[in-house]
């Protein structure tokens, strides 16, 4: 099996087009808001012209069905490519002037992770700042064809389970039917983004505002217009808006689809909902418990949003702020940094491990004491009252051992920048599970502008592998790969 | 099979008696150095009348074979009932006059983490100082016939696989080719301890500090008689030997047996050897790189044998101190920090993870990438040339999971006691570790006393989960054990 270059190409170049055609959706602001929009035009034209040259050269190569290892580099060189472009408005209008770190704020944005080396936000054009958000919501686009269509078909991490409607694949072949699922799912993203854009103008904030949170939030990216990001608006009415589409972004989109038809029973049959659920409820009030022994400023119903708030920032991976969690207690602190490693659930827009993986990892090592016991038995995983592949369970242990191992590379690399120990745990673990705030000086309060050049870079390559869930980034470096069985 | 609760008191009522006679050997120091001694006699005395009391009435009930329920139940207990009797000597001295504070000296001890909460190591009593090493030292003498003759049998974490003098075992049955295995690892273990001995007093130790530090280092414990650890001693030759020691104190003990066999190309085929000698020269040299662009007020000598003496205690989990590693820049920390989950050679008297896991893990994700490539290939891990049971691989991944659950379940514990994140972190990986110094305030140049009693008590379990590999003391609360089947 070869690698189908050319056919690939034929996507980068669709992709760009598309990247293209969107860095215009901009210009309608810049020119409501009186600002420069030449920088705009040259970077759509760049960047169509770019994918035109790619696209037609290529179309006789075009391909109906995408292969397995076509699907690899589709999706790693698909998100580099849509990066590497996605600088180019804030380099050409010299807002981010270094490329490094335009770099990092494209693929902050594209990996829905929301980290962001801007030390004023609220200094750059509404233009640009509406790029930002849009690269989030674009992100998220792509992740729910990456989690319906792709992953299951590449069998990364047990993905291909998770994800309700795609059964009986064959497994070389991309279905005509996912994408219908794909589509349908994007329809409910569009929709939900418009429902809370509609929601958080009646509750006072603007259109821009407004309609720039919509994106990032959908996206579990995180991105605001504002240097204090939700904590701008002490209004209970936009956070608690925002804390329930948080939470819809990070639920399994084929669970939302069942709720949106009234199906609130199927819903909740799902283990992953139920546990995000209650995972969701129980720390908070856990945390709402320790905050209320201690209320400094803020009355009861305000600590209980911020903590609803951050823990539903936290592990749906969007990294919205309401209030500086590092100054909760070490308790607290412990906590929320676990929660780094959770994630959302599979089929959502969310980072992370998932939660689903956590159940199976916890279910299994709950079985492996069992099967201590008893060595000959054969005891099966169960998800949804239904036994799971034995190889799907090992490829979910796999998948966790390599988030660690990946992490701990980066927490090395990221050693050796100066930053100190909680910085660099933070730094790691929110670039790895797209989440965006991390712990000490890249926490909450302040941003990744500090950090050096190789720094940003490592953490720019943890936020890829993460959003690709590891494996779809680390197989094109392996030999395997390459070789022409 | 219904549990053997009569057959287990036998042995645990044996062991108390070799744990009065332990304290006998006390004796002889305390009389030579002009010490009280009364106190040992009473707890020697109380010991051995326990011990009888359990040993004479079930003598009748002693079993040839050990059954697997049974192992256990005997091993957990039998660490825990040693801890408890072990702190008599402490408290009816009055030198520890909290039992919290004398438990967890005591199970800091048996289980060889050497976390200490004396304030004054050198204000002890220098028969009581002989106690607190020679707890280590019997805790390795246990650790030894845990690892050959019990975890193969209870088939732990994989454990049945490392120790290379154990084929062919009957699933249910403790063979009397195991014992002899025991005692023959156990002559080394004397030996190398006496060895140790002469080099240290040749190298200006006098009698009772190397007679301590033989005992500790081959335990992998890390007790010291001084405030100082090994930093006391400035000498390169002691500490050289000291690093040497650890080292072998860390190594397959039937790795050691071939090597003192002159086999040295046996011992060199061994992966986990292999992997473990380069591990250390390596990551000592790296830490040394380091440290060779900022010398300060050493020379490049002393600044190697510092990184030397540091990779490897902290490797072999053994937690001696030479410098504050604290204090060597935020890269060596993480490191440091790393490597206190890596954990010595399997059939070690090492605690932690263990190098032969790491292996297994490692190869493992590499060949899931293979795998995702190739879903229907059968693609076994490898160890030595020789392809290992799936069943096995899988045990390892769920002991790593397990291993990082209790670690966070820890870290949730200790982040309530009002230690700081870093000081949470290192607290709880070096006490299921069974290293020893954590980081921050129970770093190298701080000890465990200003931790709160609850705080001690969760350190406490810790290191006896750590130092049973997890699954032998979690068994015990699983409702599968206690099903008569």
């Amino acid at each position: 099996m070869n690698i189908n270059f050319k056919a690939i190409a034929n996507i980068l170049g669709l992709l760009l087009l598309f990247n293209g055609v969107f860095m215009l959706f901009c210009l309608p602001f810049a020119i409501y808001y009186n600002e420069p929009y030449n920088y705009f035009l040259i970077s759509s034209g760049i960047t169509i012209i770019s994918g035109l040259s790619i696209f037609l050269p290529t179309q006789k190569n075009k391909v109906k069905e995408l292969r397995k290892k076509d699907g690899y580099m589709v999706v790693s060189l698909g998100w580099i490519t849509m990066s590497l472009f996605g600088t180019l408005p804030y380099v050409i209008s010299g807002e981010i002037p270094s490329f490094t770190d335009a770099f990092f704020e494209t693929i902050s944005g594209f990996t829905t992770t929301g980290a962001s080396i801007l030390n004023d936000i609220e200094a750059l054009p509404l233009a640009l700042l509406f790029w930002r958000s849009l690269t989030q919501w674009i992100g998220g686009m792509g992740i729910i064809v990456l989690a319906v269509a792709i992953l299951p078909l590449l069998g990364i991490g047990g993905m291909q389970l998770f994800v309700a409607e795609s059964p009986g694949l064959s497994p070389d072949k991309m279905k005509p039917r996912i994408q219908d699922t794909a589509k349908r799912l994007w329809v409910i993203y569009i929709g939900l983004t418009f429902t809370e854009c509609v929601l958080l103008i009646i509750g006072g904030m603007n259109f821009f505002d407004a309609i720039n949170h919509s994106l990032t939030t959908m996206a579990t990216g995180g991105f605001s217009t504002k240097q204090d990001s939700v904590a701008y608006w002490d209004s209970p009415f936009i956070q608690y808006v925002i804390i329930v589409f948080m939470f819809l972004a990070g639920t399994n989109f084929t669970i939302t689809y069942y709720g949106l038809k009234g199906k609130f029973k199927k819903a909740f049959a799902n283990e992953e909902f139920r546990s995000y659920f209650i995972l969701c409820v129980v720390v908070s009030l856990g945390i709402f418990g320790i905050m209320a022994t201690n209320l400094g400023d803020i009355n009861l119903e305000k600590a209980f949003r911020n903590s609803l708030f951050q823990v539903v920032s936290i592990i749906t991976t969007t990294g919205f702020i309401t209030s500086d969690y590092t100054l909760w207690g070490s308790g607290v602190l412990v906590l929320i940094f676990i929660l780094m490693f959770i994630g959302g659930s599979a089929g959502s827009t969310a980072g992370g491990i998932k939660i689903v993986r956590h159940i199976i990892i916890f279910k299994n090592t709950v079985l492996e004491i069992k099967r201590q016991m008893h060595p000959s038995a054969i005891l099966p995983v169960r998800i949804n009252g239904k036994a799971i592949n034995q190889d799907t369970t090992y490829n979910v242990l796999a998948f966790i051992m390599l988030y660690f191992s990946v992490f701990l590379v980066g927490l090395i690399l990221m050693s050796f920048t100066n930053l100190d120990f909680s910085s660099s745990l933070g730094a790691v673990a929110t670039s790895i599970g797209n989440i965006g705030p991390g712990l000490g000086t890249v926490g909450p309060v302040y941003n990744f502008a500090h950090i050096n050049d190789f720094g940003k870079w490592v953490l720019s390559i943890m936020m890829l592998m993460g959003r690709l869930e590891l494996f779809t980034v680390l197989i094109l470096f392996s030999p395997f790969f390459w070789k022409n069985y």
